[in-house]
């Protein structure tokens, strides 16, 4: 078997998989963004019809690979896996909202960056000869976040200038080892860099560094700069992560200026829906790429696109111990063309 | 490139990856249990020398990843991935151990399933390409595990007598693609399966039917029965589930009585060591894995191996609104030939 590493961290695909379809869910808050006409389905409901929020979260997960597998034509019975994780303790948004699928589940944790990651692999099972379909799927929910991160939503809590909204949304993609595309061409494996900030509050700053370590890894092993894609887009750095993602490429002569985007500054309005520094949580990057980003890419906006969600690999009880906060960032490159 | 699904969930290897080295690490239980000549390394301090429990369960697998590379030869800049998880809300046991590393990490949540979760995927990426070397590691700690899940140790709550013991230890296995083995030939990946049980102190019979259910597809697809293995070790279903397991298989006209046991009876001395059920969580599976039963394969003890960790994929929260416990189970074959 011929190696397909090309290069630090990251892997070509020898026989690129094809998003076959996908599909994102969202809450309220994402019904009044800018994006709200590139979901599925838009609930005012923060219980999505369920007693409580973690089994709204399931729903959610539910309902996209439901809706994934229809727009699919697809039977759950035929996929070979799904790869699904979440922010909840012990992943129960995935768990529970998979009993019913009978699929066979890898279950992954990588905060923020799970959308990625779960790309990731699925691509390479593909690739491997594993699988012939898998879904890639993950959820946020606000009020299941902010209860086990920071404070119950009740309490009203005041939220600090760099805080970031955790996303109510979920999405899911569909890949298989044919379709039309898009295609998945090359993966990055992130490491974990951690640059010593302890500020839960500001997470955009704990994870910049890590996006910069894997999209300098990317642009490395894949002889590409930023002007190589149409768009190169991180998962939720958030305004003040966008920043110092920008700066610290900057000081290295690339400009990324120029085609980079935020899935955290795309969501919402930030002034309009006073968001502080934008969106977070799996289901933020999630919802934007199975929605505005797949669509356009179908749509011909963009032919080359790095999409690059990052994770803060903290908890509550990590932060109470006084660590600081460790990032991570998966890079996955979508083509129109294989 | 041939698909190498050889029937219900399960993936014959082209070019089984091999174990290269093995390492683990235990607590003070584990220095009283009958496979205490089985440990690298057995500290009496449940702190690791740490300031909490936490830290502690960082440690260890640090330790274990560190003792597998010296072993292998091997520096961490060798390795292509590595894949883990543990119990630990967050993984904060895996992403803070591996924050030193620098190595390309894939974090993963299976509960007590993530050595053989670890394993399958490492053995995957390796076999389509991916990877050279890859590192499968998890944790467990009694005191972490009784905390999050459970009660503080302090309190002094009282056990239920199906309770099980969070085994105080981390294994780490290494794989690459050359080696004088064992050898990964197949590896069945779980479906989700719960059978309603909603008592989180009976973890055995929670998970058992996931056992049942993978163990059934590994059969089936591989076309063996239990007599084909030398032994087929269940990962942490206790006194409890390994009789209801063996139940469930002799309703299907299976003997598994002959050559069947269960990581978590083997660690510990039930009796003697007052431990009700049995041991579980995350480092059951996987000290016992990467002490007793590879050396014994090493040793030609066993030519061929199954090898089942099961999680139960419950939280405190999911408990607490009522849910029953999923439970999933992924098998692994270890065979001394290719």
């Amino acid at each position: 078997m011929k190696n397909k590493h090309i290069g630090p961290q990251t892997v070509a695909l020898a026989a690129p998989p094809s998003v076959v379809a996908f599909s994102n869910i969202g809450g309220k808050m994402e019904s009044q963004g800018p994006l709200a006409s590139y979901f599925d389905e838009l609930c005012q409901d923060s219980f999505f019809g369920q007693k409580t929020w973690e089994k709204a979260e399931s729903t959610m997960q539910e309902k996209v690979l439901n809706r994934a597998l229809k727009k699919a034509g697809m039977d759950a019975s035929q996929l070979d896996y799904v790869l699904a994780g979440d922010l909840l303790n012990q992943c129960i948004g995935s768990s529970f909202s998979l009993r019913s699928f009978g699929i066979p589940f890898y279950g992954l944790y990588g905060a923020c960056s799970t959308m990625g990651e779960s790309l990731a692999l699925g691509a390479m099972l593909i690739d491997g000869g594993f699988a012939s379909f898998v879904a890639a799927m993950t959820s946020s929910h606000f009020c299941t976040a902010e209860r086990q991160y920071r404070m119950p939503v009740p309490y009203g809590s005041q939220r600090s200038p760099t805080a970031q909204w955790t996303a109510t949304a979920s999405g899911c993609t569909i890949l298989g080892h044919q379709g039309d595309g898009p295609y998945i061409t090359h993966v990055t494996c992130g490491k974990i860099v951690d640059m010593g900030i302890t500020d839960g509050n500001n997470m955009g700053a704990a994870m910049a560094p890590a996006a910069h370590d894997t999209l300098k890894a990317h642009f490395q092993a894949t002889h590409t700069s930023p002007q190589d894609y149409d768009l190169v887009v991180t998962g939720d750095l958030g305004a003040l992560g966008s920043e110092i993602l920008m700066d610290l490429f900057r000081k290295d002569g690339i400009d990324m200026t120029r085609n980079y985007q935020d899935c955290g500054m795309l969501l919402f309005d930030l002034q309009a829906q006073d968001m502080h520094a934008g969106a977070s949580g799996c289901g933020c990057s999630a919802s934007v790429l199975n929605g505005y980003l797949l669509r356009g890419m179908r749509e011909k906006r963009w032919q080359r696109l790095l999409f690059c969600p990052t994770g803060a690999l903290l908890s509550p009880t990590s932060s109470f111990q006084g660590e600081s906060v460790p990032g991570i960032c998966h890079a996955v490159t979508f083509s129109t063309e294989r």
